[in-house]
């Protein structure tokens, strides 16, 4: 499969380095790959020029969002949530139609300083934005509720836990919860939420988490919903 | 110990009844208890009226928020989120003055329609904006990311799951563990966010409870952290 990762940060170079190891071919979409390629500094969170990461995963290319998305079959938002729209609007449209988009970003909203609120919430989120703006797009927002590390790796955390679903479209979800079980969900460890609305809940919980980030001091942690399923669903866990 | 449950909804009674066969003295506070009494219909969530209820709880007595609150040395805010201030302030600040108040209510927004937003929301919580109001009220938000009876008993949930603490005073914060271990939570199940302010985290997550709702069609579920403690932290659970 061809993937598109859109976003350069830690996220998006996780996913892509991931969907590489799989034996995927994998873009990175940024805006101007020139200027992404030409930054020389470490973020103050500590995450090391693109470049650097760059000449680590010579198997993942980076292109421009809108080469990183007509190429692809199967796209993943990693952008700043507060970006998103645009940075898929610059991606086109017309190489957006009947695509998959795994949503795995959130609106997190860094204008009232640290840390961070939501903008969109309550009556929108960021799921519901995009699935409105490129209706073409099919959208499943998922992943958004855990560190990149642990999207990749949900053996991180050890024991049982949830990795959410959102979207209108069926077939989408299928193809979103195929992609998690090659990355090592377990089958009983997606939650379909239900339609694209329900992306509002999944983005809300943004805010707990970063305060259980603080409380607990490490990221290697993620929601279990005890009382989901049977005992034993998770099998030998 | 003197108890002052504020809110004679079905939040109110399932804790009230708890802390009577706990052995407590409890009194539930509302505006008025002649009015209260008087009421004949079931609600549309099928909350039978509150004199049903109480015929069959005598041990737990109706009075003014004032009269509660003047006789309690410990109170539990189970009010709509909407009203806990108005109902608080009918209490008396003079009554709340230096003791420990149990937040188990949620700010849910009715005024957009179902399902329910918050507010107050990202910069403020309805936790903040009590202990704000009320200085010398010792607020710790907690229980309430969960349905009223998993509050109660939880093991109603199989396996295990987290209640949630917040709050600016660790002496009240004690009191409340306290309390909740009399509840049957195990001592490894209490996960202390922090101060007051990560209320907002925990209140956020309504959204998120209100869609697992609508997912698993059933409300005997609760959150729990993977990765917060060790395996074997719940002890034999």
């Amino acid at each position: 499969m061809r993937y598109a990762v859109l976003g350069t940060g830690i996220v998006g170079r996780t996913l892509a380095a991931k969907l590489d190891s799989l034996g995927h071919e994998v873009l990175i979409g940024t805006r101007d790959p020139a200027d992404t390629l030409a930054r020389t500094e470490t973020t103050p969170t500590g995450v090391a020029p693109y470049a650097l990461w760059q000449a680590e995963h010579t198997g993942v290319r980076l292109a421009r969002f809108e080469e990183a998305a007509a190429h692809a079959d199967f796209l993943v938002n990693a952008t700043a949530g507060q970006v998103s729209i645009e940075a898929l609007a610059a991606a086109g449209a017309a190489h957006l139609e009947g695509k998959v988009l795994l949503d795995v970003a959130n609106p997190l909203d860094f204008s009232r300083g640290l840390p961070p609120g939501l903008d969109p919430v309550n009556d929108d989120s960021l799921g519901e934005r995009i699935q409105r703006t490129f209706p073409a797009l099919r959208v499943v927002k998922t992943l958004n509720t855990m560190n990149c590390q642990v999207m990749v790796d949900p053996g991180r955390v050890a024991g049982e836990h949830h990795v959410f679903l959102s979207g209108d479209d069926a077939e989408a979800k299928k193809s979103a919860r195929e992609l998690l079980y090659s990355f090592g969900w377990p089958e009983a460890s997606v939650l379909d939420l239900g339609g694209i609305e329900t992306a509002r809940g999944a983005e809300m919980v943004l805010p707990l988490w970063l305060r259980l980030m603080g409380a607990l001091g490490h990221t290697d942690f993620n929601f279990h919903i005890q009382g989901a399923g049977g005992p034993g669903a998770w099998g030998g866990h």
